[in-house]
């Protein structure tokens, strides 16, 4: 079982902190703007007496207003194929459990989200991990590279679109390859779409527009990022497939039931999404472009535009960017600041790749992420000077 | 991974109550009581602009509030062994995954909590259930009779106490036993605490009471039966061993973290847990008084006087308990009236055992609770006519 890499050295900025260094964080995607109004109206407005058990599928007005925001997406679900878990994570968990068995392999592309890795090792099932090389912008391989990874063992497809960390969104074509594999050899196509709304260049396709793999499909889903709400743990699982419905509802039963306050408090934005969340997608958008324009001016460092999400995995003129990172984070400082980065090893399921990448979020205001990039720089040539000749 | 008992019934009595049938719930560990103001004011009272993530251990107040909670039951901990957690369900996953292989066994003793053995079909553990019977009021078995289910497997002992669906009370002596199994076999002991001060005609002793197997033991613990916040979803683990916590934090780390607003809920009432709790324990110990004063007067049931938690598993004079329950909210009315019950076969693990037992939870006022047995005894002179002659 991996520990996160995200969080690994936030104790490390913390101590440093309190010698008086300014840390820019770069590492975690924790959004800085402030949550919806609105959200905290339902909370602050909760009148019931006792705060009692929800049905363990979810209260029925969150899984109505979950209904009409995804018929709101294009994506159309009937309120008994939707289940209300504790943040994404619990729909992920949930969905391999419910797909797999001890021995069973999901694949997954890499750099892929760390914690599938974890939740992997929860169920005590293998992570298969597919390459995807910083070069093509992480985009999906040919159909017959990734058949290659599929075995008899293999019983699903875990992906991220938009992708967590690299920004990444798949084409209708490279989800068609995975669609056609899923229907070959009879493997389940989870899709996690927690940054659905985070695209700048490219439509984001929903699995769900595959009609031939409608029984083959668990879309998992997650408020944190679009309402920006990460600390009230709210996602989602939908399947048209009753067997897995009918599976994760057990589990949902083990686990009795997911807060109920928070529930209701996603009520006014799945009713009304696009008014808190179109302004904060264009928000990300400048800030993409911010950080592709000032990742140009860093020599040696290799990087593309991510279409979605606000992630980028970057290639760096180091050897090993975890060593980079720790020594930024404990030594180096310009002007007393210095920045925190994510080490892209943690993204890798295959020990010693993405040695020399990291991961950006870009969670702070623009002039904020600038100065970052140019501390990036400077640090980057006394590094060399100091570890690489 | 088997349904959940407990709520199995309950969508029938839905049905029931739309046909203008009064349905009296026996059911459900749902206190009908409300919640401590002083929760809700900390919810109410939320000041921050944006609903980030937690640490994943906890947030720093909550858990100096645990710690502090825990101080003043005698059990103590420093804050590093404490990791907050989404309920004690995600505390008893987490303590299963943490001690377990795939191929390993968990020993339980049955009539055991249902989720016991939902959460090890998540953690894909196998369950071995010890019987225990209503004649001895559920206590557990001689220390070699408990020896003849460990194995080469066997990695922990899972119990809770006061125990849930029997509301037993074990004895020092008795947990000496598991003490002493633990320390020959090396097993871990799985305390699950969340009807502590639950105790009305026995002192509860902490497996924290026993410093010989301080590195073998996980404790597990909820917010919500003495709190009275089943739909907050805050729950603990707690351990010393660092091994333990360090593998449990991965898995919180994969989750990311608890919800922030209930994790602040919580911190009034874990600094001043009496002041709520000692008059609700009272209230339940008058209802447990009156259920066994009502069970008295109905002809073949068979019973004994929970010592704790707020439920009883009885014998009653039918072959099913399962089939009586459906008809009973099926079928049956007693002046537009019954009750629902959970058929007591979903808390054995053993196939074929309980089958004549349910389980009656103490969630109604009194007057209700002797109407409800006053229905239970009419309901079971009919049934017996109709369907045992």
């Amino acid at each position: 079982m991996p520990g996160s890499p995200i969080r690994k050295l936030a104790a490390l900025a913390e101590g440093r902190k309190k010698s008086g260094i300014h840390v820019y964080h770069l590492n975690i995607g924790q959004p800085d703007l402030p949550t919806a109004p609105k959200v905290l109206d339902v909370i602050h407005s909760y009148a019931e007496k006792t705060i009692a058990y929800a049905p363990s599928n979810g209260l029925p007005r969150p899984l109505t207003a979950w209904k009409r925001y995804l018929d709101h997406c294009g994506i159309h679900f009937d309120e008994h194929e939707l289940i209300i878990t504790t943040g994404g994570s619990e729909a992920i968990i949930f969905a391999i459990c419910a797909v797999c068995d001890t021995d069973s392999e999901v694949i997954v592309f890499e750099p892929t989200y760390a914690n599938y890795i974890g939740f992997a090792g929860i169920a005590h099932v293998k992570v298969r991990a597919i390459p995807t090389s910083i070069e093509n912008g992480f985009h999906l391989p040919p159909e017959a590279e990734i058949e290659r990874f599929i075995t008899d063992r293999t019983r699903a497809i875990l992906f991220c679109n938009p992708a967590n960390p690299t920004g990444t969104i798949y084409s209708k074509e490279e989800l068609q390859r995975l669609v056609n594999l899923a229907q070959k050899h009879g493997l389940f196509l989870l899709s996690d779409d927690a940054y659905r709304e985070f695209a700048y260049d490219a439509h984001v396709v929903s699995i769900e527009d595959f009609p031939e793999v409608r029984d083959r499909t668990i879309l998992l889903d997650s408020c944190s990022k679009r309402f920006n709400v990460c600390g009230v743990r709210i996602g989602l699982l939908a399947s048209h497939n009753q067997d897995v419905i009918a599976t994760v509802l057990k589990f949902g039963q083990a686990r009795l039931s997911v807060a109920t306050i928070e529930q209701l408090a996603m009520v006014p934005l799945l009713e009304d999404p696009e008014t808190y969340t179109k302004p904060l997608v264009e928000e990300f958008r400048k800030r993409r472009d911010a950080v592709c324009e000032g990742l140009k001016s860093i020599p040696g460092v290799t990087y593309y535009k991510p279409e979605g999400a606000f992630y980028i995995t970057i290639g760096l003129p180091v050897k090993d960017s975890e060593h980079f990172s720790k020594w930024l984070i404990e030594e180096y400082e310009d002007h007393q600041e210095t920045i925190l980065l994510a080490p892209a090893q943690g993204f890798y399921a295959t020990r010693g790749k993405g040695m020399n990448e990291v991961r950006l979020a870009f969670m702070l205001k623009i002039d904020d992420l600038k100065r970052s990039l140019v501390i990036l720089k400077n640090a980057l040539e006394v590094y060399r000077d100091k570890f690489m000749k």
